[in-house]
């Protein structure tokens, strides 16, 4: 396999973009993420999206958004993973990169969510999970994460306050990320009080639906420095699946498709967990946050919401997460979110992270989960 | 890249399957596959699916479908690019195993195209077009192909009539494929009476939406032998893109993409169109198996309906097309039949296509085309 490093990094901020149409948004961050990267061309685009068919009325991405980004012609498809798309088409991406077949390839996540038209988009959340065994029975996406939550609380003896770090750090972290969409930070007593979505998940525990893009430049590593001195190498890439049915999981509180995703990313890039400067979780829901640590091992089984309360994931603590706030407050426009993981991890190991700036980042984790665990892409990224 | 063969493949009957949901489509396909590969096991699956969220309200079909073969855990997602998902996710499966990441690739094509519970299908296969800009407008997919007839048959001079060759062959090759829809061969006194459909596309103009599953099995060619001494070898590959809306385009009746990717995969292959022995192409509208005969080079500008009338596209003519019926005859459920045109293609390649059984078959192009042309997939497969 060759070697495949980031060159160029672009995103739009995430929020409720009335005036920007999906194409726009992509192009936005392509180009954006073509200038940073000092190019004017590439030979395949993967785009990442979960729903615009449902939301936009729009399938066949690849070709439109290549087009809409003055590229007509290159290879272009979408690559869907419900809410993992977006590190999906990396992942895709870094194949294609790694089999010789190209040398300079884009990867856009894209999602149009606020601009629902048909009012289909709690549904078109739902198809993440399984239709026949899940959904028909009128549960909602968010409605699993609540079951699961419960369980784990039930399990574990946890209290709902227990989950807070999560949201608190995320929100504390986003107030220094320009591109974040809630960037005021929240109280415990807010947590507390925040609404209920769907028990025992309230507003707080879960991240927002939003629009967005996100985009990354990846090439061959040998031709990365001459491009643009500031690379980051892909060390690690690994995409795992398990069932779409939590009631036909082995365990319904492990993320098994985090543990074995995780593991060979690591194997890959030849390093262990206390490597990892930071990890960009999936934090759809606190409950996801809890869960993907443990299952990658940063944690304990049922007790990954203690480093919520320690202040172990907060920055400078033992692995800080959602630096520039998560899915939580950055926002989650589900096909992009993971690669806005990607490019904030980017700028943190480029230093370039503002106000998020972390003193030490040298090797970071990304993580994005379709589902409720059913496909989760690790990437592991490393300074040079 | 490394060298890539189709060791194994498997297909499900075209039709309407009142009793077999989308999941076990594929399931079918796969272990058709598999089982003719002689396999136990896979690390990677590529689902290739146009609609599964407008018709069956289920996306994430990588991880759904990977579980549901018995292979939960591997990497899996889904890779759409409308009509032609199929092609492009065999395409993706391919750079898998040029990558050097994975040996041994599942690609499989599926659509449930007669359950559409929602009422969305015509819709649902207008999201191929541009929504903005084509769909908009309330012109159906159909539609969009019609005016691209209606303009041909003006600027060549052309009538009606002169397409009926491409219906008549398809129907006749199909008579003796047992997994074709339609094997009742027609007359050309049927096609000049058929229903109209979309002024000048009648009902014999046009591919029947329907399910169906195919399915290849994708592995290095250096282990193909061992595996499978059936093994066809994958020697050109290529996907081109071109904008999504017609008018938008330079020449409406040039397929741009379709030029672009059999001139690469030419070239890879390093042979011209003449050492070609067979060439199932994207017959979703008699126009399309016109204007793609013209752009990959097999006829002239403005000549490619001259192939139908004086019998080159019949078994033993100049360029055999859909030999085992194409996607008029054999059946059209969309995300799917692009594998099934490799999947045919192999069978005449390992001379198993029974009473379809080309005399001469070492070379063979397929042909997969997204929208009006905007996503076009070109492989060409050779015999060992």
């Amino acid at each position: 396999m060759r070697d495949v490093s980031i060159i160029g990094i672009g995103q739009t901020p995430v929020g409720e973009h009335w005036q920007r149409s999906l194409r726009h948004l992509a192009y936005d961050a392509v180009a954006a993420a073509m200038k940073d990267a000092g190019i004017e061309a590439a030979t395949a685009m993967y785009v990442g999206n979960m729903m615009s068919g449902e939301t936009s009325g729009q399938s066949h991405l690849g070709a439109l958004i290549a087009d809409f980004c003055g590229l007509r012609g290159i290879e272009a498809v979408r690559v869907e993973a419900a809410c993992g798309s977006g590190a999906a088409a990396v992942r895709v991406g870094a194949m294609a990169v790694a089999s010789g077949l190209h040398d300079l390839v884009i990867c856009v996540g894209v999602e149009k969510m606020t601009d629902d038209v048909g009012g289909r988009l709690t549904s078109a959340l739902a198809q993440a999970a399984d239709a026949d065994y899940e959904a028909i029975h009128g549960v909602t996406f968010v409605g699993l994460n609540g079951l699961l939550m419960r369980r784990y609380m039930h399990a574990y003896g946890v209290q709902h306050e227990d989950f807070a770090g999560f949201a608190i750090t995320a929100h504390a972290n986003a107030a220094g990320n320009p591109n974040a969409m809630f960037r005021k930070p929240i109280t415990l007593q807010a947590f507390k009080r925040a609404e209920m979505v769907a028990d025992p998940i309230n507003l707080l525990d879960s991240a927002p639906m939003a629009d967005g893009a996100a985009a990354v430049v990846l090439c061959r590593s040998d031709m990365a420095r001459s491009l643009n001195g500031r690379a980051v190498r892909i060390v690690g890439s690994a995409l795992a699946t398990d069932c779409l049915s939590i009631h036909d999981r082995y365990d319904p509180l492990w993320l098994q498709a985090a543990e074995d995703s995780a593991r060979r990313a690591c194997a890959q890039a030849g390093v262990g967990l206390a490597d990892i400067d930071l990890f960009e979780l999936h934090d759809a829901f606190t409950i996801m946050s809890a869960l993907s640590l443990e299952a990658v091992g940063f944690a304990q089984r049922g007790k990954g919401w203690q480093l919520a309360v320690n202040g172990d994931i907060r920055p400078g603590g033992r692995i800080p997460i959602c630096t520039m706030g998560g899915l939580k407050a950055r926002g989650h426009p589900v096909g992009a979110s993971g690669i806005y993981q990607m490019v904030e991890s980017v700028q943190q190991l480029r230093g370039e992270a503002g106000a998020c700036q972390l003193p030490r980042a040298r090797l970071a984790m990304t993580q994005n989960i379709g589902g409720s665990g059913a496909t989760i892409t690790t990437h592991i990224l490393e300074a040079r």
